[in-house]
């Protein structure tokens, strides 16, 4: 097979230069690259490398502002509200990660609302950062319309992914994360960059009807995971991420992949608890017993393993590129 | 139809006599038939006077300690734990609500962590009562074991329910409650106390087969909705309510039903935002923006709708009784 594999640190590199060809500060570039090859080196393609052009497209259109930096207003003793400024998703989300990490010593619980925000990629890698930081993470994100109210036909909600984390003392976090969509829209992305059908079942096209064309998929709806209880959590969580946030809803906000129109202007609420004193000391250990229990029965592995597998090989052995990742990488870097 | 109709008042008098007769103070007694009428009221039978009998019977022999009184622990600024020393859930619960009403104006979020609970009932009738304070209610409830890991085959965790209130300006609050099986552990229960068979797709029997017997399904595992994702969402619950509150889990749990064995000692994980400070001030003109926008669609509802109508009907008109639920709220209620 041909291709070009890349140490992570060399594909950083690359993707901080190209975005800073792009019109972005080199502080917010890194941050943004720390994401996509962390989702990338993960196996989760839909939110790496694969978002570098349009990124950059946006970023150079300006309806990503590269240069925005991230401003925190204070609205509670335990909850703050981060104006992403119509940046990157990225440096607003460490923003907020590193102030509730500054909080939960004192209150325990603590919540910030992200507004004026974009993409936010894989939502596991906000929380498993709250997690590093010894806090159990919440994240709750809205997304551009992609799925219809339950009984209806029209997009209106985003595919919302929740992400949580748990930190673990012997073992890197557990980070569950997932969209509320059958799959994720990355997916069918992906699906559609690579000219792969996709199985039927995992959304209709325009006029409600099941397809397998990842273009009539992506110009349709998706389907929930979960049927009407699935369809509740996605109203749930456009309610926690885009109304108490004060953001646009997903039939308001622009495509997070062309570099038309009005930012997006998505919303992304971020909750971190200690577990230490809320659990009354009992945390560390009782969740090493519930895991135990789990991995008991054969059959069953714990969630995020084997983006723990693939994140250790890509640490060890670098990115697999195919050619035309790799040349769309050089020339994006190359760009002026 | 035969039958007998009792006003909302009646009910509630003869369960708080029911309970009193059977080892329970009137005060929590009075907390608890708030509760059963409620969610009889709203159409949600597997938690209303159906429960009375079970909860009769384990404040008789003790399992459950009706005379306990709620204690407060606070945990940090914005994070307090609720220890309802074996007695009904509800008392715990109401404190947990009162306390969080109390803390949201400055810390803008709180949690509380309710540990050595019981049955917490309809689980949206906790959050409703934070939203009729005016605030956002998250709620994450462990249950005796029903679902077995994704993969594996013996049940580890409950049915584990998320609700989830919104206030409104106008309305009623919006609820949104579901267990995260395929279909309420209550529903198969209620289906064999009338001796009815429950659809293919609920439950797999003791041998991990499909079945349509509620006491089969009752002996085997019931199915999570959304499949893997949905059995995530499973184990998320079962470490928010479980391990954050320091609970057993639902396979160390002992049934909600029986008089039997230990306290089941699960828990209760609630959380309070509020939606004024949280939001920049946008909450409530943007919530009724969002839900005018899935109304707008033919063919949509809100959730809890047909639960608000219901609950309507019976205030007006009562709650319609067969004989048999009649005879056993009067049994139970002159016993002694």
């Amino acid at each position: 097979m041909s291709g070009k594999t890349l140490t992570l640190e060399k594909a950083h590199g690359l993707v901080v230069q190209a975005l800073v060809k792009h019109r972005t500060d080199p502080a917010n570039a890194a941050l943004v690259a720390d994401a996509l090859v962390a989702a990338e080196a993960d196996g989760q393609k839909g939110h790496g490398l694969s978002r570098l052009p349009s990124y950059c497209g946006q970023a150079a259109s300006g309806k990503v502002d590269g240069f925005a930096t991230p401003q925190v207003q204070p609205a509670a003793a335990a909850a703050l509200r981060v104006d992403a400024r119509h940046g990157f998703a990225y440096p607003a989300m460490a923003l907020a990660v590193e102030k509730l990490s500054e909080l939960t010593p004192t209150s325990g619980v603590a919540v910030a609302a992200v507004f004026n925000s974009h993409h936010c990629g894989l939502a596991g890698y906000h929380v498993e950062a709250l997690a590093r930081r010894g806090l159990v993470g919440l994240l709750f994100a809205n997304t551009p319309q992609a799925i219809a109210p339950w009984g209806g036909s029209r997009g209106l909600f985003g595919t919302n992914p929740i992400a949580f984390a748990v930190p673990r003392e012997k073992h890197d976090p557990m980070v569950i994360d997932l969209s509320l969509s059958k799959v994720a829209r990355g997916k069918i992305m992906f699906a559609k960059q690579e000219g792969q059908a996709i199985p039927e079942g995992w959304a209709v096209d325009a006029a409600g009807k099941p397809t397998t064309d990842p273009v009539a998929a992506l110009a349709g709806t998706m389907l929930p995971m979960g049927d009407a209880k699935g369809a509740a959590l996605v109203l749930m969580v456009e309610i926690l991420a885009a109304v108490l946030t004060g953001s646009h809803f997903g039939f308001e906000a622009t495509s997070f992949f062309d570099a038309e129109g009005e930012p997006p202007s998505v919303g992304q609420l971020l909750l971190a608890m200690a577990p230490g004193p809320v659990s009354g000391g009992a945390f560390a250990s009782r969740l090493e017993t519930l895991l135990a229990a789990i991995l008991d029965q054969e059959g069953t592995r714990l969630p995020g393993d084997r983006r723990l597998g693939l994140r250790e090989k890509a640490q060890k052995e670098g990115l697999a590129l195919t050619d035309q990742q790799y040349e769309q990488l050089q020339r994006l870097a190359a760009d002026h």
